[in-house]
């Protein structure tokens, strides 16, 4: 990947270039330009960055690969679709563990770090339940919420990806180390930052827009008035993510922010069927216990409607102005969901800017 | 009061005659006509009901009498306006306790029998809060949420209603006794059903209308899926009542009727102010305790915005037609509701079926 040591040097730029950088990438300008671009405008007088940014990259590259840490770049086929489609996609994703997990379909869990018994026994159900028809759980690592929805992936047999707000060798807290370890197994551990990067405070509210931007729906459990995962949950919306919100008692205060978002529009959570059905997903139920036919039907999924996917005949190419005229989305949203579709061999770009959807029977 | 042998015999007869009764009282039908055009409805064979009926009419109301409780008819001036505007008002409310009680702003509070101390600890701090507010908190006397709300109320010096499934003089569940006791000190136990009626299961049902009916909004708290509050709930909606749930633990089972509500669009309600508000009332908050000045404004309540009211012009006569137009409200639904504002002194009847809007300067 010729690419890498320029995304890494973009990922070393500080946060505000990244939504800059991933319009110039999607523009189509090559990364070494936009790193040119956006360091002649970041650091004018000094001559040396554009080295220096190289230098360090190739340092943290040569990190990563001693010590087994896959390091994804943006243009990848391996970097997770659901990330190209938000405003600012961390440059590289570094990565423990099972990259494919990053591409199958997610919904995050995140809740309180202090949380109540409650609190970790419906992260713990809602990630097994989840898990088990074969969603993958995404979350934070945290203290709380978070641990229990790993944990009750991984019990549950399912997949999970933790989102760091440290370099991936970096686990906070220190804690949670095994369990880290016990998510690499089937699932993945992922960061933007740096393999050795120290977690800061400013590190956890960016690391949330990946956590919402990886995943199809945020749960959020337990919330307080000031939680950070009220920050996970405006990243979700801005995303055009899903939110939802589990009820809980109304006199420990421990919940004011998750009942904030129901008042706000949330769906309220009781159970997974809650979450499946507004993601537009049908749990298939198996055959009743001690039917006689025997015959359960495997765990599964059906996909959910696409606004621009529908819009699109097979064998007729349409040009980006047709689509959105179709499908009510503006061109800015528009592209990236056409690049994820590409990716997913769903839809194929033809002559004169020009979309065309791929017929497939199965 | 000269009708009240006619209404309380109307009351004998089976309850789906109620709703045709109050159609033809409303149409101006006198209630002995009334009475008459029934029970030839309903007995045609029985030429002796009629005097059947007023003979325990009149036994139910020499009962009342040494019991020192009063009967109040629908054409009383004492019968609670809100009462009037459902379709099927009691003919006669039989009262124990303070009679204006009955006529002041109310919220109806009600949830689980076999309630959590979580269900008990919200229904008595929400009644409470809104008791001392100058809400009349409306109940069911049942064992739990019910009684834990009338608590609450008498607790916070305030007034509260029960509203029972039996006659006034038979307290079910008896332990309750002492309860109904403390309740007749300020507020007052009712019922539809005459003195010395034992409590029936099919009295229940029918008894929640008259909860949501005497109130603005009704509170459910812990209401599992077939929980009868939810019937409660149900009754508010036909009759335009606001209906707000208390969330709750998702694991118990608990809390699915409640739930369940929030999902169909009932509003969240985790502090009294949240019911405050959807009835438009502002609650007046005090100075800060310790305030120099020592001047704390009384706990009180605005008056919540009116449409029928608001569509009237102090001094101008409008038909019923106008009104309709300008309030958007069908006829059916505003005649009780200019009956109301006519009990209330705000609205006058005048020639040619048309209506005046009483200006008053306070």
């Amino acid at each position: 990947m010729t690419d890498l040591l320029d995304f890494v040097s973009l990922s070393l730029l500080p946060p505000w270039c990244w939504r800059v950088a991933a319009d110039w990438l999607r523009q189509g300008d090559p990364p070494d330009s936009v790193l040119r671009r956006l360091l002649a405008a970041c650091a004018r007088n000094e001559p040396d960055r554009s080295s220096a940014a190289r230098s360090l990259a190739a340092d943290a590259i040569g990190r990563a690969e001693s010590a087994s840490i896959a390091a994804i770049p943006w243009s990848d086929a391996a970097y997770p679709v659901a990330l190209t489609t938000v405003a600012d996609p961390p440059p590289v994703l570094w990565t423990r563990g099972r990259v494919a997990a990053l591409s199958a379909p997610a919904v995050a869990i995140v809740g309180s770090r202090a949380a109540s018994p409650y609190a970790l026994a419906v992260a713990e159900q809602l990630a097994g339940d989840l898990a088990a028809c074969g969603l993958v759980i995404v979350s934070g690592l945290a203290r709380g919420v978070d641990s229990a929805a790993h944990r009750g992936a991984i019990a549950a047999g399912g997949v999970t990806v933790a989102v760091l707000g440290s370099g991936v060798d970096v686990v906070y807290p220190p804690e949670h180390a095994s369990l880290a370890n016990a998510i690499d197994q089937d699932g993945a551990v992922i960061s933007e930052l740096v393999p050795g990067t120290s977690p800061q405070p400013w590190f956890f509210p960016l690391r949330n827009r990946i956590i919402s931007g990886l995943s199809r729906a945020v749960v959020v459990i337990e919330a307080g008035e000031k939680s950070g995962s009220l920050i996970t949950a405006r990243c979700a919306l801005d995303q055009g993510r899903d939110v939802l919100a589990v009820p809980g008692n109304v006199l420990s205060g421990r919940n004011r922010g998750a009942h904030g978002l129901l008042r706000d529009g949330a769906k309220i959570v009781e159970s997974a069927d809650d979450i499946l059905e507004e993601l537009g997903m049908a749990r298939r139920t198996g055959g009743a216990v001690g039917a006689d036919d025997g015959r359960a039907m495997p765990p599964g999924l059906a996909p959910a409607p696409d606004p621009v996917l529908d819009c699109l005949v097979p064998g007729e190419a349409c040009d980006l102005d047709a689509i959105s005229g179709r499908s009510g989305l503006p061109s800015p949203r528009l592209l990236p969901r056409l690049f994820e579709l590409e990716l997913q061999g769903l839809v194929r770009r033809v002559g004169g800017g020009r979309f065309v959807r791929v017929h497939r029977t199965c």
